[in-house]
């Protein structure tokens, strides 16, 4: 239909594509199609009895202050619980430190908004999280994409990129989005060290740390940066984001910024004009509910679920995978990354996959450069180790069949 | 601290200033103090009981669903409820043709987003509200300010605002933020003729339209468009924003926007970048409490309670209110305009007032010029008829100790 926005305006969105990931999640509504594809946590993990609970006192103990406006900064409690939660890990911050965002979504965007201008270079890890690009898309950025191993990000590469003066360096350390790899404690402090060296302020999304199902905690990049400039409690040269989303539920959009005080108040005023706040009912009850340490007692439960189908996941591809393929071994996260034969396009694979009821993200989806035809990722926290097995067992024949024959 | 991030960077906000209303949200918190300032809902409206059923219902019958990603678009059900809504109104529209928003200060975010480059021109009342002009400075964006009367916008000065071809024209024609002025029907019929005659698209911003205390309901702009072109149910030419903040609460952060389905689509592309999608437990829970007619309801005891406030704020005004100082008399909504003589700084007064334990918004933080300096924005929804005699009376004293004596 014609009308004056559509007749006149040409809908500029700058780059911004439908997403490859939110298309896909409308297969994933056939009953009987097993999808890899989304990162969609296990609803059998979410804490419904206690979520009742918690609305319950909520509403019966602060409902007027619930449902009223609240300040952009985020819900005082929660963020001095988030604070008790960062002090754990070495990082001493204060509550002028953190924002609640809507989810880490949101504070990509509200980092694009205060940081970024038309063109401005961003280094990230090829392949690199989604979200991110679309969210800095939307901003005009360029990327500098820097290759990958099984340590993470390759420092080989990163000098040049550093040295080009990028505008910050964004990094997703633990069991990334979308490869599962972790990036070495040698690599992050020599990421640190070198982003120092050439003035380059880093971006850490942790979305997935405290979801680790085998090795050691490693210290995040912000803990390393701190460490470096000792004395300093906290430097400040590392914006660092976590939330909610995999550890309570994603359906309540809550997330937060760990951020010197000066970053955090542009954020806070970007934010004003953007949604004013985060719904204060949402805080108030992931607070009520994560409070008391229910939270730490649920990690615990949600590791040994995610673990026993990582563990699933990597027996199916063993035993259905035709020989060629590959695969990362994540530690933890939600992830795999599959790398087939080069030849292979995985977007065409995905037709044939659907057809026989199973589906995955191509991986293409995840380069700056769209690069990466003959990679796909593969979620395993959504089904259950029964699905798994028979998914990957579907995939593995689809695969079969579409090898190219020796010839 | 110097980081990174502080020392690299100017932290540009891009001409965002911290607002107003949200530092003198702060003052509100002292308790002796009678605060217009803000523009809370009263929370003695709030329907914490249905609240507290719907959130167990939701919970119990959909626990996994409402704390689950969903769709960028929305719930589909809150969306079909929302066109059965807008259709009672005389508008045909599809739930392709409506988006859920976190609040509609991210609709106005959204729209900077897809439709605004730096420099372009936007249209508004003047004054108009303070958050449009906040989401828009971030995309850079210059505005043109069109006089307003008692009855609207003044139709003499639209004309060459509208021939020198802005992008768009925003409005909010019923009980406007700031002023309280509503839009007269043939102002409204103007407007649209005016607009289509040289091809301005407009934003109709109607959080208020439920909420009149006197009067006959008046079509809303993209009725009035929708008629002009008859035969076609919905033309899109006006772009319509409402919320359930004024009607259930503010503090779920929960909106819509009503659209041509082509911008719809685009505004879903920014979305997916920004925030992913709006809570789909505040969703769920929202469309539980609304079903069923229990909004309608609950909107008439609104009214009685906001009329009753309103005729208390008017009747004290009068009482209170030294000769030369001019207020509106709005027909709905939460706010009253007050002019004081020409040479009072209201931001002047502001300090005294505060130290006489009453506030209110300075008028000048709602001109895009920062003119206005005569003037101020009180709120009439959130305190009591009682607590309106005092707060009125504290603030006539006020201004009648800083009247310029007559010499």
């Amino acid at each position: 239909m014609e009308t004056l926005w559509t007749q006149r305006y040409a809908l500029r969105t700058r780059r911004m594509q439908s997403s490859a990931v939110r298309e896909l999640l409308k297969l994933t509504e056939k009953p009987d199609l097993i999808s890899f594809a989304g990162g969609l946590p296990a609803p059998e993990v979410f804490p419904i009895a206690e979520f009742r609970e918690a609305a319950e006192r909520v509403l019966t103990q602060s409902g007027a202050q619930s449902l009223q406006y609240s300040t952009t900064e985020g819900c005082a409690r929660l963020r001095e619980m988030i604070v008790r939660h960062t002090s754990r890990y070495g990082i001493v911050v204060q509550p002028e430190n953190i924002l609640i965002t809507s989810g880490s979504q949101q504070a990509l965007d509200l980092i694009g908004k205060v940081f970024l201008n038309s063109g401005d270079r961003i280094a990230v890890e090829r392949p690199t999280y989604l979200g991110a690009l679309q969210a800095w898309n939307a901003y005009q950025a360029q990327f500098l994409g820097i290759a990958m191993d099984d340590e993470g990000m390759r420092t080989d590469e990163l000098e040049s990129v550093l040295r080009s003066g990028p505008k910050f360096l964004y990094a997703l350390p633990n069991f990334q989005n979308p490869t599962g790899v972790t990036m070495s404690l040698k690599r992050r402090e020599l990421l640190i060290e070198m982003a120092d060296h050439f003035g380059v302020p880093i971006i850490e999304d942790d979305p997935y740390g405290q979801l680790r199902y085998e090795g050691d905690h490693l210290p995040s990049l912000n803990v390393i940066d701190a460490r470096a400039r000792d004395g300093k409690p906290f430097s400040g040269n590392v914006i660092y984001l976590s939330t909610f989303s995999k550890t309570l539920a994603p359906g309540l959009r809550l997330a937060w910024v760990v951020a010197p005080a000066e970053v955090i108040l542009k954020l806070v005023q970007a934010k004003q004009g953007t949604d004013l706040h985060t719904s204060t009912f949402v805080q108030m009850v992931a607070y009520e509910i994560a409070r008391g340490g229910f939270l730490d007692k649920h990690v615990q439960h949600i590791r040994a679920v995610y673990g026993a189908r990582r563990d699933a996941i990597l027996a199916a591809l063993k035993r259905h995978m035709p020989p060629g393929v590959r695969w990362t071994k994540p530690q933890g996260g939600l992830f795999i990354w599959t790398i087939l034969p080069e030849q292979m396009s995985a977007t065409e694979l995905l037709r044939t996959a659907i057809d026989e009821r199973v589906a995955f993200v191509p991986g293409s989806a995840f380069y700056d450069d769209g690069s990466g035809q003959n990679t796909m990722r593969l979620n395993f926290s959504n089904a259950t180790p029964e699905r798994i097995e028979e998914g990957i067992a579907r995939l593995g024949a689809v695969i079969r069949r579409a090898l190219p024959s020796k010839s």
